[in-house]
């Protein structure tokens, strides 16, 4: 018998499991003086006190608030070296090119990156995923991208892998930035060889592009995509963050789980997103770190699309290191509602991340959630600057 | 010998001491490989670690950076009750007036405030006044004015007093919000009673009037600042929040210690703080929780005014639990450097409490100062939504 049943839940709130779409991102199950009975790692049986059933142990959880665990869909917490001196020098009026020029901007996350060993990266990026859990995430992507060359993407994959011994990560192979020379040669290496290696080794579970005027364009992220599916993996995308290109209506209509970053989506794109099963992933702490404009989270909603949050944790253009702020900034930045957000960062972010079983306080799913300082769950939206968050338990432990 | 000499410090990182106005406010001493010489609670000497006086005790901080400890100088951190539910109507689109006629806004603070008593104040506030101390803030001002009549404003204030044995705080009586009828009785009775009180049981050090449309006018402002300050006590401002109507000149005009909040701070605005002794304090929170502009950071230290930063925690407009993330935000929303933010939120910070001998690490200062968890001060800016802040260090001991 290792039931475990938890108690001293003041509200037990949660979405409907699945992914949630426009106004039914509001709608959550909220029970009061509730209990939650935990199985081998999964949810049992949630429901009011009164009703629970019996169980070999209880654990009093004191008369807070419990929400699922959240997931965070996107993140690059695997880097070395640091940008602080582009952050000091970008503050204090050095245009984007002359930073560049001094050897910063995200080539120099690269060098250091592509400079260090799988045993360095793990180092570095512990503490970082130590506090997304911190804050409230049971699960968290990380992505590649910094690597120089496919070696280093491997490494950056490889030390994700070794993380997953002490974190729930989901692993992505992003294709970030092309080379300055050789770009069809490069695509066809990423379909032809790198993806079928990331495959065979079991190093990622989706694919992930980059798709920006600057970046990869709509053609180069359809022949990744078309490899990723041969293989077998998700597709998602970076689409819209400072030019609508068409990477959006791609993803769109070749059914990757998520586009990410839209804060230049217009009406059109916010049209496809709707129309699609696509989730839209907003990432405020790019809005906030960098002063640029916020993606449309109101209007996807209204236009009846499903929308995620995540932090984007990366050292360029979102150092924000706690999945609940990211939760908090979305209310704040992109008009959602703090059920619409939780929404987001739960079944939503799970659905974005082809996960089925994780992200509501239902039986069948993983037994991750938060118990609050607070009796009241909307704090979790609300607080800003110190952690709402009192206990993680991740697959019914304390990890 | 009570001396300790700190080790172990890669960057020891100091505004001047004193108020720093304009493009001084960039100006920091880094020393790099240093130690800081305790004695007593005080700095009694800063500088390479070469160079080091011997001492009875030596504590090694491990290689990390060494910043004062930040002064909080706008806080409204006693309270009861909760606005989530206001909150979450805002959000999802009540207006104001609707929020108001449900019994929320402002007035249900009032109510929730003062039905509670000075033990149930302070235990309210603790938690709160732990989590702006772990964001590094080691001196924070604490403000009344949630009180419906004179005793909750004096409750309120003991209950800083009573804190005060727990905490480094600054006291102010604040005059928040004007009677629905009585105007120009309550105010003689601000002067002639609850100010002679206030100072009788030395219950604060400054007085606070709300200065705007709809509260206090700049003619009642006047004689609240007269009252207060033949009673020895120093002045300060809320004003310039939604409309400049003159607080800002009256207060630069009759010395007030601060101006703050200023997000509709005009030219004219910047040139009186600008040409005063004034410290013009910005709250950034309230530009992040409530979606209104930032005020002019940028151009009111260009102009050469003293910028400060503070939280304006607070339950309605900033429920901002974090001194650093305060002085992060002060860098993204109102354009400082994290050379003028580290200045603002310390000497700066503490000329706009009156106080001379916090906020710099020189010898005669508190020793007052935060172990970061990195050796690069700037993380202290840069970093969004965890600790940077290893440890706190208030009159040479761990509070
Ligand atoms: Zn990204
Ligand atoms: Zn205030």
């Amino acid at each position: 018998m290792s039931d475990t049943l938890f108690t001293g839940i003041a509200q037990l709130v949660s979405p409907a499991q699945g992914l949630q779409r426009g106004r039914a991102m509001r709608t959550l199950t909220q029970i009061n003086d509730a209990a939650l009975l935990v199985r081998e790692g999964f949810v049992a049986w949630a429901g009011p006190r009164s009703e629970a059933p019996q169980a070999a142990q209880t654990h009093d959880l004191g008369g807070v608030a419990v929400v699922p665990g959240l997931l965070d869909p996107h993140t690059h917490a695997v880097w070395a070296g640091d940008r602080l001196a582009d952050f000091e020098a970008r503050i204090s009026g050095v245009p984007y090119e002359d930073i560049l020029a001094r050897g910063g901007g995200i080539r120099s996350t690269m060098r250091a990156t592509a400079a260090a060993d799988v045993d360095a990266l793990v180092a570095l990026a512990r503490p970082r995923l130590a506090a997304l859990r911190a804050s409230g995430a049971t699960t968290v992507e990380v992505k590649s991208g910094y690597g120089l060359d496919f070696d280093a993407e491997v490494r950056m994959l490889r030390a994700v892998q070794r993380l997953q011994a002490e974190f729930s990560l989901v692993p992505t192979l992003l294709i970030h930035v092309p080379p300055q020379e050789g770009r069809s040669e490069y695509v066809r290496a990423v379909c032809e060889e790198l993806i079928p290696q990331v495959v065979r080794e079991g190093l990622a579970t989706a694919v992930d592009v980059f798709c920006e005027k600057e970046a990869f364009t709509v053609e180069e992220t359809r022949a990744i995509f078309g490899a990723a599916k041969a293989h077998g993996l998700h597709t998602k995308l970076h689409a819209d963050q400072f030019h609508a290109i068409g990477g959006t209506e791609l993803a769109c209509g070749l059914g990757a789980l998520s586009v990410d970053h839209l804060e230049a989506s217009g009406e059109a794109q916010i049209r496809a997103l709707a129309a699609s099963g696509t989730v839209a992933t907003l990432l405020p702490g790019v809005t906030l770190h960098l002063g640029l404009p916020a993606a449309p989270g109101r209007a996807l909603i209204d236009a009846g699309a499903a929308v995620a949050v995540g932090t984007d944790l990366n050292p360029g253009s979102s150092p924000l290191f706690s999945t609940q702020l990211a939760l908090a900034l979305a209310v704040r930045l992109c008009g959602l509602t703090p059920a619409e957000a939780l929404c987001a960062a739960t079944v939503n972010a799970a659905h974005a991340l082809g996960l089925q079983g994780r992200g509501a306080l239902v039986a069948g799913q993983r037994a991750d959630f938060l118990a609050l300082h607070s009796a009241d769950w909307r704090d979790l939206a609300y607080t800003l600057g110190t952690s709402p968050v009192r206990e993680v338990w991740q697959g019914g432990r304390q990890p």
